[in-house]
């Protein structure tokens, strides 16, 4: 029996780099939004690296990348892992990346110990995870059938075009079938960044996703009456803004009071008719909720209720809504088994942010391995996370795959 | 010796309502901004109606109209009342053209008792009171020379051309001159809707303005730290609206506290980057304090830089200062005889907005009367006063010409 493989923090690295100029910018920041000339560069600098690798690749119709380790059995189920190489505009250059590249790095490790595992092994690079027309995630979604029929032939606000006319152009066919059967495979496993910075502030080495959160967002609107601001007495004003804004302490406050894992955010407002020496008639924001527990959103939702019941000035509609879900037992016990491998410090977190393991979560054992981030910074040029930790996450990654395929 | 002179009500109306009938709007509201084509169509129908009463009318370089029963002496000093018939975008019937015309039947009247004034009476329509390119009260600021050189050549963000180029057009002349010496001046006296709902919500007839308050606009920056809306717990965040959001409630408060008769009004806030996922990084908004006595905007600027002391994430930056006038004395107790005469109620109240008597104030013996408007409101197509009350506002504006002029 082989020595236990071992993956290659240089080799690793190198890609990280290499990947990281493509879409890098004069003033810093990497821009490789879906579909653009620079997305096309990175995916095929992946094939490349996955073909000399010696993996099979192939490409379905969403342009999703799918890189293959076979099982001697050309019927087993499919282990996979994976992530995207799209950045949002003047993102980083790990967000996505570091899955996608340590998979391929696991893959290279596997192969090179001449180690044979039960199940096809797949690296995958999904299309658009960051959502440049508006939705996200739509390669994993596609491949697990839970588009929104007509949303890649819809015209997109933020571009003026759809996904649809955009993928054609990268070679793609949105009318093709990227489908797949869930049942095909038998876990999904993806390393990310946390892109927050609970593991750096407590000096712990990675994470283990125990769920992807619930997201609700309701737009609050209130209404009072706009009048002359030189020339109204302050006792006969109903000012919009003066009335709203006992909630924009309230909401964070409701929120860490019922669980110091949700966060609730109030990110945008605005007033109308919205200047200076006009009193505000109009108040409207929207208030985002994200946990782990429903009940949770739920219970702060109450208590906005309650807040408005005596005060007509203000209505509440829910704008979004996008159920969260659990990182199933045997990938996470599997994760904990891989981290207990490497003796170093972890803790259970949820992610607040989606993924395409998000995605994959609903249909397929799916188990998610984060790594710190400098700052807690993503989304930006300054993203950045150390060499050690990026190589100490891929050898979880993999310890994780070899687990769950009965190696380790 | 001739009777007291009375203003006609019905001669009155008959114009306030036929003056109505230019740039009003097939779903409502009056569209005459300064050197449209609407507002040549205004000055063109008041000139005619001087002119048919007997008036001597000229127009200045800025197309002020200046309509005028003179006295028999040349070297006479002059007596002045008038406001402005341009409206705002979408705006009423009274604002500025209830003091054009209620001087204008001032000035019928006292020639129809054939009654001679020891000064020119003169009646005047100042051009661009309302600030179409966004200053205001140009043809006043024009005529007793306190304009900011070179504003007029100024391209207009508003506009995307200059006052200079549309008045041309107009047939006017920025370049030529409008000044006159303030000495020639013996007061000015403007009659106005209150544009506030003072006068109507206590049920009085008639308003004593004891001066045009002082205006003070501060920019607030409060700077926090954006970050990802899903991934940053409550307890890391540095939330700008968090940090920002006491100040939305303090504010009006303080200025409560301080004086009644001053106001604070907070119309404009933004956040960056503005959207319902990502942590505000900055809150900005503009607090504009309004009030009669310079010492209580001071005070509630006291409470704001205490406020903010200890706080490092607070800057404040003045961004506006328009000095407050106290209205004349002598004029004032005119205006209060001239009310007794018609032995109505009234009360003294300052004037919260800005107008063509507050660039007077500076420089001439100056006083204006306000009249209830209905609710309140002003700038906007509900903008209403009733007949009766119109007609006893014209009254004591012509009783407080002839108090002036000794002849009362």
């Amino acid at each position: 029996m082989s020595a236990r493989p071992r993956i290659s923090s240089a080799r690793l690295w190198g890609d990280l780099m290499e990947l990281g100029k493509i879409g890098a910018r004069p003033g810093g920041g990497i821009h490789r939004p879906a579909l653009s000339a620079e997305d096309a560069l990175g995916r095929e600098w992946f094939v490349a690296a996955c073909e000399r690798a010696g993996l099979e690749v192939r490409m379905d119709s969403l342009r999703n990348v799918i890189a293959r380790v076979p099982a001697a059995d050309p019927g087993a189920k499919v282990l996979a892992t994976g992530s995207h190489l799209d950045t949002v505009p003047g993102g980083g250059m790990f967000d996505g990346a570091l899955g996608v590249l340590a998979g391929l790095e696991c893959a290279r490790a596997i192969k090179e110990q001449g180690m044979e595992l039960p199940y096809h092994l797949e690296v995958i690079n999904f299309t658009d995870e960051e959502g440049a027309y508006g939705a996200g995630s739509v390669g994993s979604r596609a491949m697990l059938g839970s588009l929104v029929p007509g949303e890649l032939e819809r015209v997109s606000p933020l571009k003026g075009r759809s996904f649809a006319e955009d993928l054609a152009k990268a070679g793609g066919d949105a009318a093709g079938s990227a489908r797949r059967d869930a049942g095909e495979f038998a876990a999904f496993v993806e390393l990310h960044i946390e892109q927050g910075s609970r593991l750096e502030s407590e000096g712990i080495a990675c994470g283990v996703v125990t769920a992807i959160v619930s997201i609700d967002r309701y737009e609050v609107t209130v209404t009072g009456e706009a009048g002359h601001a030189g020339t109204t007495p302050m006792h006969l004003r109903r000012d919009a803004l003066v009335m709203a804004a006992p909630l924009f302490t309230l909401v964070p406050q409701w929120a860490a009071e019922q669980n110091p894992e949700m966060v609730a955010t109030i990110g945008t407002v605005s007033l109308e008719p919205g200047t200076p020496n006009v009193i505000p008639g109009k108040c409207r924001f929207i208030i985002e909720l994200r946990g782990e527990k429903q009940e949770d959103l739920d219970a702060v939702r109450m208590r906005l209720d309650g807040f408005i019941k005596d005060r007509p000035e203000f209505s509440v509609r829910q704008i979004y809504k996008k159920p969260g879900v659990s990182m199933h037992r045997d990938v996470r016990a599997a994760v904990e088994k891989a981290i207990a491998m490497e003796g170093c410090s972890f803790m259970r977190l949820p992610s607040g942010a989606g993924h395409d393991a998000h995605t994959f979560g609903h249909h397929v054992p799916t188990g998610m391995i984060f790594i710190p981030c400098r700052n807690g910074v993503s989304h930006n040029p300054d993203e950045w996370a150390d060499r050690e930790q990026a190589a100490l996450g891929a050898q979880i990654l993999l310890n994780t795959l070899l687990v769950l395929a009965g190696k380790a």
